[in-house]
């Protein structure tokens, strides 16, 4: 057991800022390898960084040299690696580490979609670890060296939404119609340079560069299902689900809302008292299992007619719990209801901390 | 025919103002009366108001002796009657009025449901300004004095919402399913004191007061029916056309943006080129009547994949034009899209000029 | 010693729902009495509140029975009165509450001005509490019992200006000519309805009421003189400094940055890394005091180009220290420099309860 | 006389897609060449440019053919060019046109402080063209061919800042001391990537690079003299007008706000009314000579408390108007007041526009 050494690639870009924030006073983790690209490399990581968050650069990792992203020297040595990369590069250098045998948590979209590769939101389907353990565990009986696998965090957008939908689900059967439209904060997209001032100052985005395909696929594969095997997963198909989303940019620094509307396949549906309910009662594998970083309240359920709001709820259970408010009958499908969660904490970095920290409670690392 | 004269209610609020604005250079109408609370009656308009438009105070309104809001004086010689008053006053006021013999076009929400009031929307649906046209013809054969009338504006969010469904149903029948999110601009809400400025900075408000259900039924007036007699509305039925609206408020100035879904209830449905082309060649009918206020297109299709936004948008055809985006099909219903309309011009006092340009033009007044 | 208790006065207002978040959770105080207005006087207060903070309404506070503002009751027995009171009726109730003994911190601007008040920046010039601590002992000599008395926080925009003047003035004597040009948050303006949402959208006001003058006299309270007895405080003149304050409310939440310059009465003046290092060194009398609230590093000189910035800078030291960048020669007066503290903290409901712990260090309450 | 042919340099950025604007239905101008990058050149400027302005892309210019930026073609046929280029490549190619014998007013800062540059803001010192006027005459005195030339409009923000300043020293005297914090507009920095949404939203940025070193080296040679020749500017010394400026980036669109404070050489100052009647009063020689775009009234006296606010008035005149408002006495210098003008029009290309407008009422080109 004890504490984990931990890497981080893309170290100096906006999400592996926010890795190091949240390992940097970690009781499970400590930070071993910074990596970055070769202009950076062999830099203290102060001097290698723009440091642009609201919280200080942590001591601990200033005098930190940066490495480049190979799976060799520091990295080497890591239990496991938080991928902060871009997708352009994540590709090909996520791929050496797992070859190279280690542990990978990546938020890179780049093997969202291949079969074997869990897309975990941590509070909504810590279960799909299961292949990682499968793949493991069939290497040990076979004989060879413990392999290299990669665990995708789900795209901001996706996580918030459905973190409601998977106790509605375990409780009152398949969802069979979904809508979601997306007012989305401009943290998630970086700062270099990020969402331009000009396009959200008195202003709307109303599109996001491939947010709609990824929320309506990635919802489906953590919705879903296993192979017989229990080594690939087998996303539920259109006729199961169906998904539509529109994804808007707004003058929002963090916290995603979403506007959602969704219709049970089970006749008669839950009255809108046991939909509050189920979501009140929901508490999620990872606060089961004592995680670290695990809400106190996976979902809060808010009553007053104006909530969630970004200002004033995308902090709660420090960016790991969601709010829900606004639970009410919808004319067209069954129900409607405002989702906010925290897009860098539930939604990025945090979610990659909270895989870890199953990973280990798991004894998977 | 010549010009006509114009009188305003509540003519000091923000609704009033932006009438003013408009009628002060309309070759149509002189600004005759201009009625506020008891307060300001008795000063010169500049006086009495805080001016908060981008444009200056008009000099032909600056020295107008604002009148309180009663169906004599300068008002009982006005032809058309503007109210921009607060709903706790409209209706006692607009009733005065129009029992007065006066002809009333009201922003305020409190006739709108009336059986025999025009809801109107006026690049929608002029048609049903006959009711008045009947309601004055009825009167000239029973051989009574010319009645007053009172036409409503309709809600800010459902303007734009409307705009591209009347052209869709009149070319491929009934729409069965609509849903719409909304991202509404604060200048709506007035400015004393309208939304704070807490609440919108770096913030979304989910929530607007009664806008929900005001869309969900303005939507079914507008789009519905006449009893046989051609002398009332009937709304469509539930089982005719669901309507859902969830409506959220953002740091916008003027400008709503709505992510709107549809179904049609004849299949099969038009492809996505024949919406567009249905959008692109709508003429509505005060643009075919040479309105001076009407837009010379009516609906703007984009084609850019993030278009229509708010601040680039929100001004074509000076406001009275409504800009429609990203058609495409819904995994969900048959069609989602962008609307974007100006909730000041298209959908508030402005509509209030073009409605009165359509009257003078059928000379109703 | 142990712990005080503490009432609030204004509970329910902006400042009043600061002072509660602050208390909840203090190893020195317990909220003991939440004053209101009649119409909330007898609810739990969780029932007379709008909570708007950004962190939960405290469990503690939930269930506290609110009070009417007067010095019975549960106020009798607090040994501290932090008041939130709005200037309208802070004048009345707080001199009740001292002609009771008891002890009151306001926020309110009414006794500012009174030359026996203390008018108190925590990090600054607490030993203008001595005023007190006469009046105490002098009652305590005349056989008296121990007296009430009001201590005034300062503005929000001056508690910024001053902290950093405080070490210069006492290293190289005094300012003699001093500019601010302030960029203000909103949150200072409290929220009803506080700064109307368009007035800061894509805005700025370039006025304060009454902010200027407030700028300029209490600097030469806070930084002036006693008169020989040590009762009362004598401002500096206007020969001896000058201040003139241009004050504008941006689209900021919280953290008033300004922009100031300076210049030192006497030949030659400091170089710019004199000045630097003196604010690096300065300790102010709380942290000394080792009180609960005092931050590490009083004030915080930044080397980057374009820091303080408000939203990466306000939060240093819990809002208990103040950022100071850009320090550079001034080809006008001597210096120039960017000055950042938060308004609600050091800037108002924080300076209250720093104030309260120097008054407990010292065992004036 | 007749139409002047005109080109436009960078006519695909920010401050080309101004001059276009402005061009497009000007009555003085036609537009005849549009350059910008080899990527661009060949195409259509419609499909060359990724157009970001509220008002649509003007017919008269979707089907031009861009050109490289070399002096030859298209462009040897202007009569006047304006230059929106990057300070990286103006530098080159604006000295290869002058060279070729063409006329240019560019808005890159490469050459403003050449000395026998006319740095020009047209409602303040058209006088400084004389120098261009002096040179074309020498030239046809020796029987040379018309000479090229370069015409520097100033930086935004100093465009603002001399304004109200020239008719004040034409009035009273040198003005001996002055400073100015700005609150700037994010649109002057462009779009590619511009201001960083993250950077504005709820933030200021203390910092622009660059821009107080121009402000303070520009004004003095706004203000400043010729050489005896009358060939070369003679900026003011330090010893004449000391001038100190911060700058800061806010969250507006356009329009900058700025705090200025002055003083006079000479005793007595002015009177506060005396200065804004002054300020009334200045006509430009720009409307004098009866330019298209100069302004009806050249500055704007406002006095409401709380005005110029950017959104209200940073139109007044089309954005060639500059408002100046509470004018007041000033405890360190002699008077504040606040100046807001819009910093893509009278601070950019409008400038540009009517500096050619004023060469061609000279006769100039």
């Amino acid at each position: 057991m004890g504490i984990k050494k931990a890497g981080v690639l893309g170290a100096t870009g906006s999400v592996g800022q926010r890795f190091i924030l949240l390992l940097a006073e970690h009781p499970d983790f400590e930070i071993h390898a910074l990596g970055a690209s070769s202009r950076s490399a062999g830099k203290a990581y102060e001097q290698a960084v723009t440091w642009k968050q609201t919280d200080l650069l942590p001591e601990v990792a200033k005098k930190i040299t940066v490495s480049e992203c190979k799976p060799e020297g520091a990295f080497a040595e890591c239990d496991i690696v938080f991928s902060g990369l871009d997708a352009d590069y994540a590709g090909e250098i996520e791929k050496d580490f797992v070859n190279a045998g280690l542990a990978v948590v990546s938020n890179a979209k780049n093997y969202r979609r291949s079969p074997d590769v869990p897309l975990v939101v941590p509070i909504v389907n810590p279960e799909h670890l299961s292949v990682i353990e499968k793949k493991i565990s069939d290497a040990k009986t076979a004989g060879e060296k413990k392999p290299g696998f990669i665990i995708c965090i789900s795209n901001c957008s996706t996580a918030g939404l459905v973190a409601p939908l998977k106790p509605l689900v375990d409780a009152y059967g398949p969802i069979d119609l979904l809508t979601t439209t997306t007012l989305q904060a401009i943290s998630g997209a970086g700062f270099s340079p990020g969402v331009s001032g000009i396009d959200v100052l008195d202003n709307i985005v109303p599109y996001i560069s491939g947010e709609e395909e990824k929320m309506e696929w990635e919802t489906k594969k953590i919705l879903g299902n296993f192979n017989k095997e229990g080594s690939e997963f087998v996303p539920l198909s259109d006729d199961e689900m169906k998904v539509s989303a529109q994804c808007n940019r707004v003058a929002v620094s963090d916290g995603h809302t979403e506007c959602i509307s969704l219709r049970f396949a089970n006749r008669p549906a839950p009255s809108v008292e046991q939909v509050k309910q189920t979501l009140r009662d929901y508490v999620c594998e990872a606060t089961k299992l004592g995680c670290h970083s695990s809400p106190k309240q996976t979902i809060h359920v808010l009553e007053e007619a104006d909530r969630p709001q970004p200002r004033l709820d995308r902090n709660r259970d420090a960016g790991y719990g969601v709010s829900v408010g606004r639970i009410r009958e919808d004319p067209v499908l069954d129900f409607k209801m405002v989702v906010l969660s925290h897009n860098t904490i539930i939604g990025a970095a945090g979610s990659g901390i909270l895989i870890a920290e199953i990973l280990k409670a798991k004894n998977i690392i």
